[in-house]
């Protein structure tokens, strides 16, 4: 039907033979995100589950202890069941020998914790000259481990009940320092179990930013120790909740992944769902001179709110999130309720700026970052490219977020970086906004330092952030809609800019990848008509 | 962000308040779809698991006592386990008693299988009026039975350790006796596993046809018993394929559903995986002069193809399917290969079509149906539109499948029952075409009967089928897209035309429906912000 000619439209210098033989046929053992730089060799050694290990030369600690031990079950699943007893490895292809051992050489002392910026650089060598027949991942930081583990991972080829391996040498680092994934667990729930899964996933893909949008107008899951009615009475219900428990889990979850959660708590607008819990936080709106019962944004002429905001964001920042930023938000104030409150209409006139709400809405920013300037563990911060555009005073090491509509998205990062500002790009790349057919291309070709600006303004460029808004996803869904799109999104962020000018080029690498993430036992849906060993 | 704006402008009209209440506030204890006629009362009787049982007063069979069986652990999923051990229900409610038992009263013989305009009438009487404290199901046919079941289940409202179900009288039958949902099996593999579940779900919506588009140019994956090359050579691999006791599993598996498979081998286009198991079937193409090594429509000229189309659509018909009627396809013939090639050329000058290839199409359909009059069933048979559109003699019982663009279906279902023949539409109900937001409007706004016709006209529309063409979808995220998007269809081919109007006043519905199949264990995606107590 219809379905069917729009694919074979799609096909177009992307499709190999029609009929029985899949459109696209994968690659063996590429690595994605692709390595920054990696020397193939047409010889292979042979790893065989059973005799297989993980040695460490260099420092330890729990991060890489646990590392070893995640990437044994994720490059082994089945043994010593069934797939062991299947046909022996060949030795057809050029062999070198059997790699028995692969040596981690942590060059320095652990980390506690992934940071922005931190480095993630490795190194890979597999019977290279200098270290014949043997196979080390080294790197000066255990972020750069976690990564190499990661690469050699995807290197492994099965063949009958072992795996062949090339000996390659691959030297790799990230294009950019800010990789992230945002979702929202407001408008819909997601369970912890999800979030870990989306988390293991982020790590297969070299992502480092789990930006976690809280909260929004629709529910307040997160628990405030300090303010228990935010979810009490703000949540869907008290089930629909993120305890302090499961947020340390999350943030430990993601820190052995080299993975930071950077969290969001959007104000002054996006907040309705604040409101029950916390009694003049919000505006009341009016019809005429009566209140209407309704309420807008948070009450920027309410002192006692920058108390409240104190509070809550030195819990947040201090008991909760370990991260050195926050998010802060910042977008899409509505100015109606504003206008309808006549204490609103006297705060302004008294302080000249009558009918002015985006200077209102500076009053409020402005507060608010003097409020976390201040916090204990003077926390750095990011907010959407609103509180920029509205001119607000902000701090000089602040990270704006640009979002608004991919056509204008190069001009805001101009002005963002010719102001001096770090700056991430997730404009492109919003991942909720699907559309039937083939919607990768897009996210491919869409590059955060494709603007006019000067070397030193693209220097400013942190990296970018795919986007999965939470309106129609929940637990049913968000894994499948969200992989492998987000793929598309990592490889652009880590890989080297030539690398990655070619859709035709990923698309056969990104095939073996799909079916590689499915065959982790990751429910990753299909980017066209294809096949997968682990369909059934 | 953005995608928070676009759904604030969807709820217009839609919502209730916003901020921490959910926008859709779901009804509680009603059917979907919404049965023709409903007496509800406000007196209320409790249903206890630990006593409840259904007992047969009338006929019996394997399918009654397989669906009282199977109705029980989908009412009672927790019974005996913690959930009784919750707090006990109240009497809050106008109780009028304890409904202990259902009296299943089937007033005709079981028949053995479903079929095209079966019986599906049921009435239900919970404490009538002539029937007090007592309730029963009574229908002519098992499939009226079956009905009334997923009805009665949909009733049960959860109260502590038991369940309140209103007093309540329902006479209830379909406006169409063809509900169809349309699945692809060969652009992407589908487990018998989820073939099984999506037959869940379809008998929660009263969905009675499971239209299987068995295979198509990508992959051959039915397994012939007297041509087994075909899916030898023309499936993914050996693995991805459905064997005579897979076809007989989800047969059985639909029966016993009250739901018809019906199966669609699509000719002559929509055939490049038949091609390799098959020499001789398809038409070479040509270079000039010679074949260029790939292949176009199955070769009307070859003689031996009709030989190989009646065995195979034989073994098809008497072997596997067991449904009176076959799905032929017929659309999206394209003629260039037919054009290149000389030999056609010169049978169609010898027949006087010289240039004119829908002709040549005509001559292979009028052949196709030739060997299907002559089957040793005497099937009936659905074709796409283009077999009418090409003005091919088709039988007089044949059922044209209306799937072209949604503005010229109307046209189309008037010539075609212009023309005497029964209908089914679908070009409106095409699931795999996805966008952003809120989609099923256009679904439910859709209906078969709305064209410039006679009521003579109209009486020829049997149905329609929802599509989810499988491009872009497979195991991963196939149940979550066809539902319970798919429910929409649903309700619009059972329930009334004036109660299918209003998208305002389904949405509530379509809310506790869509967490009823979720509670019931099935990851159907959510509509839009919500939230429902099975999301943890």
């Amino acid at each position: 039907m219809k379905a069917a000619l729009a694919v074979v439209a799609v096909w177009v210098g992307v499709s190999g033979v029609m009929g029985s033989i899949p459109q696209v046929k994968p690659t063996v053992g590429q690595v994605w995100p692709s390595p920054q730089m990696q020397q193939p060799n047409n010889t292979y050694m042979i790893v065989r589950p059973e005799t297989f290990k993980f040695t460490t030369t260099g420092h330890d600690c729990d991060i890489l202890r646990n590392a070893t031990q995640r990437y044994m079950k994720i490059m082994f699943p089945d043994k010593g069941s069934r797939r062991s007893s299947i046909q022996p490895w060949s030795k057809t292809k050029a062999f070198t020998g059997y790699l028995d051992e692969v040596t981690i050489n942590l060059m320095a002392p652990c980390e506690e914790k992934p940071y922005n910026d931190m480095d993630e650089h490795y190194q890979i060598k597999i019977d290279s000259p200098d270290a014949q027949g043997i196979g080390t991942i080294m790197a000066q930081s255990i972020w750069g481990i976690l990564r190499g583990l990661e690469t050699f991972s995807q290197m492994l080829i099965p063949d009958g009940s072992a795996f062949m391996v090339n000996t390659t040498q691959i030297m790799d680092f990230p294009r950019f320092g800010h990789r992230g994934l945002m979702l929202d667990t407001s408008r819909h729930y997601l369970p912890v179990a999800v979030l870990k899964e989306n988390l293991d996933l982020m790590a297969m893909n070299k992502f480092n930013v789990f930006h976690w949008h809280v909260v929004d107008d629709q529910s307040f899951p997160y628990v405030s120790t300090a303010f228990p009615n935010l979810s009490k009475l703000g949540a869907y219900t008290e089930r629909h909740i993120y305890t302090p428990a499961d947020v340390a889990e999350i943030v430990e979850y993601a820190r052995l992944r080299g993975i930071r959660v950077l969290p969001e708590f959007d104000t002054p607008g996006h907040t309705q769902s604040w409101g029950p819990g916390q009694p003049g936080l919000l505006t009341p709106c009016y019809t005429g001179s009566v209140p209407s019962g309704t309420f807008g944004p948070i009450n920027p002429i309410n002192e006692d709110n920058y108390k409240f905001l104190k509070d809550f964001f030195t819990e947040v920042t201090t008991q909760r999130f370990t991260d050195h930023y926050v998010h802060l938000g910042g977008d899409e104030v509505s100015f109606n309720c504003w206008q309808s409150n006549p204490n609103i209409t006297a705060y302004m006139a008294e302080h000249n700026i009558t009918g002015d709400y985006s200077k209102l809405e500076q009053v409020y920013i402005t507060k608010l970052l003097d409020v976390i300037a201040h916090l204990p563990n003077k926390n750095g911060y990011l907010v959407w490219q609103e509180v920029f555009d509205n001119g607000v005073e902000i701090a000089s090491d602040t990270i704006v977020h640009v979002w608004k509509g991919g056509s204008t998205a190069g001009e805001e990062m101009n002005k963002v970086t010719k102001a001096g500002y770090q700056t991430i790009l997730s404009s492109c790349w919003y991942l909720n906004y699907i559309n039937y057919g083939v919607d990768w291309h897009a996210y491919y070709d869409c590059d955060p330092t494709n603007f006019n600006g000067t070397d030193a303004q693209k220097q400013l460029v942190l990296g970018g952030e795919a986007c999965m808004w939470g309106e129609f996803v929940d637990r049913t869904n968000l894994i499948a809609r969200t992989w492998p799109r987000a793929s598309v999104v990592a490889e652009k962020l880590w890989s080297a800019i030539d690398q990655t000018q070619s859709t035709d080029a990923a698309t056969p690498r990104l095939e073996e990848h799909r079916c590689r993430l499915l065959g982790r036992g990751y429910g990753v849906e299909p980017l066209w008509p294809s096949f997968c060993e682990a369909d059934i």
